[in-house]
């Protein structure tokens, strides 16, 4: 997935980044090299992006990439915990993320716990040095409601703990939580982050909500269609393991046709703003056509 | 461990946290349960409850319950989460927690990973209803230069990974991490709460030091000379694992000792606070006299 904007934007996490992280050789060392290991492996940095473009939208980019900064290194964060949660053995038990053996592989189990622990808890301070509205945002899109419910739903179905739940409205739901609240909350902090009022928060949510479904379906079908070495991680394991996914439910092209609707509800969510979005429908556009 | 304060202050504590807590009927009914299961198995409530006595002793006890409960709930749920992860089989590995089965027991791994993730959220999204500044107390003290990087360095040391280490140093280092500085961050929220100006933040924060340091070498001493049923947990746990503890490095005496001289430290950070601090300082009695 790429675009020239996303290229452009991705130094500027690197930066936010950097100026969060722990210094790798403060004690305790195995941990601290852990965090970087899950942070340094890289990744698309869409939800950062998303962050600052959503700033731009609203503020222009001179002041979104004064204000943005902390709540995009937020977003990654705790996006970053919850890859390293989610390759345990006893949740999604991946040894590949990103390319790079994951955290409990190139670490350990308890090491890797642990670094979701203060990736997670530095996200939502990082957050706070914005303000305590851009940690309720966080923190309500990331909770039992939000992305950890998903993960829970989404094994819970797995393991056979929901036999009597209609797929359709469960596969919605985890996708909803799992994915959406966050890349949600990724745009609302850009919004909060310069200010924005109300309606502008309001409809940059629902191009996030919209966007963040097509991208979850679109990796549902990507599990399907691609390779491992093009995904960056292990593919066909979705559908090895029976997991609950919108084509093992619906099929590949209602799982198309439902992508491409929501990529047009994103679009619409910014009918009424001027080219200042043009960087958001540019991301949706490349949501739609991407191959990893 | 009991005064008639503490017993007191409990029922404020157990209200703090209903106001916060899911409903645990709302999906995932697994993850709200293990939630409650977790939050509701009891315990001593020292954090909260010193939350609300340094609250009580800035600006009385009508204005610290009116502020405090939020961070009350905060701090709790913070402290629960990391008993529930320190439990799991790949960390401390023990199934009785506060006389109950631990999470992972009564549910699984996976809900109980899940568990403390969502506690935590939880609580730094609700530090958040009261300010950034709450937030970011919290999160500095929950993570990876405090309770987060004190369990890394735990489990670190206990598998032989810090050889060269100078042990009195790591003990020390180790018991400021993982226990007083939740312990501090109890009392600083309730002064931030209510408004505290910075000397009064920061005599609180010796205080909780002091206390903090208090309570787990005490802790170190009861692994030795209390029960599992005195306990709620199992005795002798550390001694058998080869746990580094104040007591493996220094012995019973020195251990006994150095209690008592974090206690007349933490009473010497009140000497210029009047009755209003009286509470604080039968909370450092009772420490001393705990015998679970």
């Amino acid at each position: 997935m790429s675009n020239e904007y996303l290229d452009a934007a991705r130094p500027v996490v690197e930066a936010a980044l950097d100026a969060v992280m722990p210094c790798p050789e403060d004690p305790p060392q195995r941990l601290h090299h852990a965090m970087h290991h899950a942070v340094r492996a890289g990744g698309k940095r869409l939800r950062p992006i998303l962050t600052l473009a959503c700033g731009e939208a609203v503020a222009g980019a001179a002041a979104a990439r004064q204000a943005c900064p902390p709540v995009m290194a937020a977003i990654e964060l705790l996006h970053t915990y919850t890859l390293v949660h989610d390759d345990l053995p006893t949740m999604d038990d991946d040894d590949l993320r990103r390319g790079q053996p994951s955290c409990h592989i190139a670490f350990d189990e308890a090491t890797a716990i642990l670094t979701g622990d203060a990736l997670l808890t530095l996200a939502l301070g990082t957050a706070a040095t914005c303000t305590a509205a851009a940690v309720r945002c966080l923190a309500e899109a990331a909770g039992s409601h939000g992305v950890v419910g998903g993960q829970q739903d989404d094994l819970d179905a797995e393991r056979g703990r929901l036999p009597d739940a209609d797929r359709a409205a469960l596969v919605e739901r985890i996708h909803r939580r799992k994915t959406a609240a966050l890349i949600r909350a990724a745009c609302e902090l850009g919004a909060i982050a310069v200010g924005a009022d109300p309606n502008q928060r309001q409809a940059l949510a629902e191009y996030g909500e919209a966007l963040g479904l097509a991208f979850q379906i679109t990796d549902d079908i990507l599990d399907v269609t691609a390779t491992s070495a093009e995904l960056g991680k292990t593919a066909g394991k979705d559908a090895a393991r029976g997991k609950l996914t919108y084509v093992s439910v619906h099929g590949l092209d209602a799982a198309r046709q439902r992508a491409e609707e929501c990529i047009n509800a994103a679009h619409k969510a910014l009918t009424d703003w001027g080219p200042q979005a043009d960087h958001l429908r540019a991301i949706a556009t490349a949501v739609a056509q991407r191959r990893h």
